[in-house]
């Protein structure tokens, strides 16, 4: 026995260290000891500065989002789920299921590396319930004080199906326009508990991974005009979007939006629109409105899209402007948000 | 005329907001008028949550880093030129070209927008010069004192040529071990820029992209081994990881390898070994003894690996350790990086 074939183990760190981004012994020591058993696939485990594999499909859909969540661990989810729902939503707005998905850290010096290991094991059940896999990465590392515990940037490859050309400027007047469930959940659970808010009925995020739903909205018909998941901006820019690049009205019902109660009660007592509070698991559709019924009844016998309903049209006047009329009859214009209503959100 | 036929111009802010980050109109803004300007395309301009692209090929690489370099512009290039180089130079190691990019931006609040302006615009021009699109893409604001200016992902896919398998599993005893040119260029014109050093020699960054001098390296041969570029923890690092993955031993001619004069003067001064400082520009490659020759032969015909040179080889001792034979007849150990020689290096 000798020091080189019996080595000490290495001194466990309970935080992250500057060291963990040098590229030296250190970062090897936190991949090999955190992340890899989080995330261990044949593709990931060869360690090399790529990944390589055979192209899953014919089409292929590509998305990125970098998530700055705060706080990093919320009712519903965290961090890490959220990265791979929102990465795997993007591509499942394009009618894509996810294939490979890269995860690169970016870390704040003194992040608890118990908390980074509660993340990346989130990353790594979330993506595997998805069936993606997580097969390249990246972790850097930041002084205290230039970062905030933990960003994550996840990009991810889909297969797009045959057939499917979903785009924010294929709406058509007399279109159908579905939401998935109700509003504003995702938004509501951060900022309860970021301000610490006690609410009565309490609320989670709708974190969730829409490919299985899409997938099954697609069995119907692949005339989905446009598909979106309305994250940051709410519901409200999403449709706002929609709207301006497809040059067309769109009207909403607010007796056919559904916001749950506790959703409700808390934008009420913060002063928010549930229309512009971020959603992470629902979906807006714009389908030929003859397809309608029939795509919502698929959605409502998927678990995700139990609550799914046309709330709106698309029309041929107010071009590039959403409408919504209210229970008493009166009309309002619901524009895009402006300023910053719940910032770092995802 | 009237107020909706002509907006007056949206206020000119001239540093990041929160609001830059809501997904509503402050978003739609900076999207519009600093972003994809600088790296529009076809793919991009469509402004979907995806881009969805025919298949570029039958193997395909994925890469993804995140870029915290500090200062933000340093000689010889900035972020942005780095978060190219630094992606097509990780999907290049694999034997791959670029095509499709990912770019995505976590901004400080706070920072100065003609920053922002400068750095995509360098990442347009980058992207461009590689022959690699930037096809997808998302931005998030974080609180001043949250960030640290601007934090770039890119991710990437390329097309992987056929017959090239290089893995850091793959060197055998006997092999050449090939080293693209002189180290320590990009760490070094960091530091001094970061310490506002004066040297007498000014060094620049050697941030380039390597796709094309790994293509004339592969149509010598596909029997390169290992291909790495040695970036955080420098050459030491690399092939140290390369030892221990391949399980051989690596011996180093230290008299075979370049360091600039200004980068050795620097070195010296701070007190660093430039076996251990970043490169953005270089690789290393592993391969068998009898083709060393013509690969560095056909690199040094190109402009990116003139001064190529054999620099050591791989043996079948010291199992998983870097040695180096020193100009007076003597062998060290060139273990792998610790500590944190260099933070926020790339």
């Amino acid at each position: 026995m000798n020091r080189f074939s019996c080595p000490a183990p290495l001194p466990q760190r309970e935080t992250v260290v500057m060291g963990h981004g040098s590229g030296g012994v250190l970062s090897a020591e936190l991949l090999r000891e955190v992340i890899l058993p989080a995330f261990s696939n044949p593709l990931l485990d060869r360690m090399e500065d790529q990944a390589i594999f055979e192209s899953p499909g014919r089409r292929l859909a590509f998305t990125t989002d970098s998530f700055v969540v705060k706080p990093l661990f919320f009712p519903g989810g965290d961090i890490g789920s959220l990265a791979v729902h929102g990465t795997v939503n993007d591509l499942a707005m394009g009618g894509a299921e996810p294939r490979y998905l890269s995860v690169s850290l970016i870390l704040e010096e003194g992040l608890a590396i118990s908390d980074l290991r509660r993340i990346v094991r989130s990353m790594g059940a979330a993506a595997r319930a998805c069936g993606a896999a997580i097969v390249t990465g990246d972790t850097k590392v930041v002084e205290r004080g230039s970062g905030d515990g933990v960003f994550i940037n996840t990009a991810g490859i889909g297969v797009a199906r045959d057939g499917a050309r979903m785009s924010a400027s294929a709406a058509r007047p007399g279109d159908a326009v579905i939401v998935s469930g109700p509003l504003g959940d995702h938004g509501v659970a951060i900022l309860t508990q970021r301000e610490g808010l006690e609410l009565e009925s309490a609320v989670e995020s709708d974190s969730a991974p829409l490919h299985t739903l899409v997938r099954d909205m697609l069995d119907v018909t692949t005339e989905i005009h446009c598909l979106r998941d309305p994250t940051r901006g709410g519901l409200a820019s999403t449709l706002n979007e929609i709207a301006g690049q497809s040059g067309v009205g769109i009207v909403l019902e607010e007796g056919s939006i559904r916001v749950r109660d506790g959703v409700r009660g808390a934008c009420e007592l913060l002063g928010l629109d549930p229309l512009y509070v971020a959603n992470e698991g629902k979906l807006a559709a714009v389908v030929p409105a003859e397809l309608a019924d029939r795509v919502v009844e698929a959605m409502r016998a998927h678990p995700l899209g139990r609550e799914a309903a046309v709330v709106g049209a698309v029309v041929d006047r107010d071009r590039g402007r959403v409408l919504m009329r209210t229970a008493y009859g009166t009309t309002r214009v619901v524009g895009m948000l402006a300023g910053d209503q719940l910032p770092r959100i995802c």
